[in-house]
């Protein structure tokens, strides 16, 4: 079972089966002071610029935040989405725990786009399962209920369960559902990583729903988190893991999910990998043929 | 359960819930011309500076083969695993193919040695483990057979069922078996990759049995080796890989094997990984102090 993405004629295929998709993670003004205060003012500029070097560097969908405080959120994601969609071609993760701004962004938004997030929790799939079902939409669901985020696989996979049953209830297939386990900073708990392992391989085994996960939060804390990160991914992708909110501008991440796909049997004569070998070397060619 | 090395009472335990045990591979003179004549001719100096050099890089378990065309084995690998007990006090893994050589060795052995390697194949089968079974040493089986490589994980369970069979036969018990799954080269077959994957986490599922991996063959012929490498045993350690042949002077497959086991649950309080971001800025410190 495969879950698609389009942007007019673009779609992106997430499923075990396909190679790994990378969701860019960069166009978020949380933590960015920059990047905020040029969101807040109506500025995209930088927005844009995020969304092209993040294409170029591999993404294959982009993750759209403009969460910042006291502005216009509606406005702001829907501004910021059709920005991107001005400078890049590739199917846009609208991100928004704010109904109304996701409302705003998918009324513009010309295919099937990710939107981020509901939690499950009812007041959250409440609102945003019918939305994802009026704009043909594919949610992500996090796996944190009403208690906070459940401690064990078991516990997650029943969360996972919830999110799946309201989701049809309000007409949202399987495949249009990316279930996020969520993994915690293992500098707090050294079972977390472990735990959200397990949970990956738990839900797609009994659910066969698409799995997604924010990878970078598991390395909070502690020195060289890249390493961390890259091992992480690799780790979860053995667990069934489909698709990852990341930042392909770090070329470790990039490197290692393509020998991850070669690895797992998703890069057919490892054309891929001789690919991404080749066209650095062509670049310096050409860059050598010039002087 | 636990698979168990010792020398003398240093012991090395191997299993998917303790740290991952690097087993260091350079101490091999294929492909090692200079090691090979000085093996050859009976000098073991350099043989020695690789087992110091692998133990301070991280090694738990020394991989020591002494295989020169031509040469008497049995003679050189005793000599060899001699040489190397006089400088380093880690467990050996005795690694030829010549059951004449293991026993040369096993002899002078003071402890549970790890073996290398038999195949399913009967012939091989009714050498080595008699010989494991007499000295209490621990093996590596291979999941080849009469025919080579089975092409599906389920054959390749069927084979690590006939090892553990005519194993029990002969009195070497489970934990005493370590199960090499083999990992084909992707460049061949860019499924070889996923079906050692699979064959991973079905013999450990079904058998119980704990795995051993060869790591650096699956990425042969391709650009960026180590960067294949590093990603298979992350992917390999999630499938249940409990301890590698490898090359533990690379600096950065040590760092992912450390990464893994802070995210498989196996580093509490991720009290080796900072230990590790602490070694070298002591060490720094420690000689910006003396200049």
């Amino acid at each position: 079972m495969e879950t698609r993405l389009t942007l007019k004629e673009n779609a992106v295929l997430i499923s075990p089966r396909h190679p790994f998709v990378v969701i860019g993670e960069r166009i978020n003004p949380t933590r960015r002071k920059k990047l905020a205060a040029r969101v807040a003012a109506g500025d995209f500029s930088m927005v844009q610029e995020d969304a092209r070097l993040q294409v170029e560097a591999g993404a294959q969908v982009l993750d759209v935040n403009a969460g910042v405080p006291g502005a216009d959120e509606p406005a702001l994601l829907r501004g910021a989405a059709q920005a991107v969609m001005e400078v890049v071609d590739v199917p846009l993760c609208l991100d928004s725990a704010n109904p109304k701004a996701l409302a705003a962004a998918l009324e513009v938004y010309p295919g099937k786009a990710l939107t981020g997030s509901t939690t499950a929790e009812a007041r959250m799939m409440d609102m945003v399962f019918p939305l994802a079902k009026q704009f043909g939409a594919v949610v992500i669901g996090v796996i944190t209920d009403d208690r906070g985020v459940p401690p064990t696989a078991q516990e997650r996979l029943r969360a996972a369960e919830n999110l799946i049953k309201r989701g049809a209830d309000y007409g949202v297939p399987l495949e249009d559902i990316l279930i996020d386990a969520l993994a915690l900073t293992v500098s707090a708990d050294h079972n977390a990583g472990r735990i959200t392992l397990d949970s990956l391989r738990l839900i797609q085994q009994e659910l066969g729903v698409n799995l997604i996960l924010g990878a970078s939060n598991v390395s909070f804390g502690l020195p060289d988190r890249k390493t961390i990160n890259v091992a992480y991914l690799a780790l979860a992708i053995a667990n069934g893991l489909s698709a990852a909110i990341t930042d392909p501008t770090l070329p470790e991440i990039q490197t290692s999910l393509l020998a991850c796909d070669l690895l797992m049997g998703r890069d057919e004569y490892s054309a891929h990998w001789i690919k991404a070998f080749r066209a650095p070397k062509k670049a310096k060619a050409e860059a050598e043929a010039v002087k």
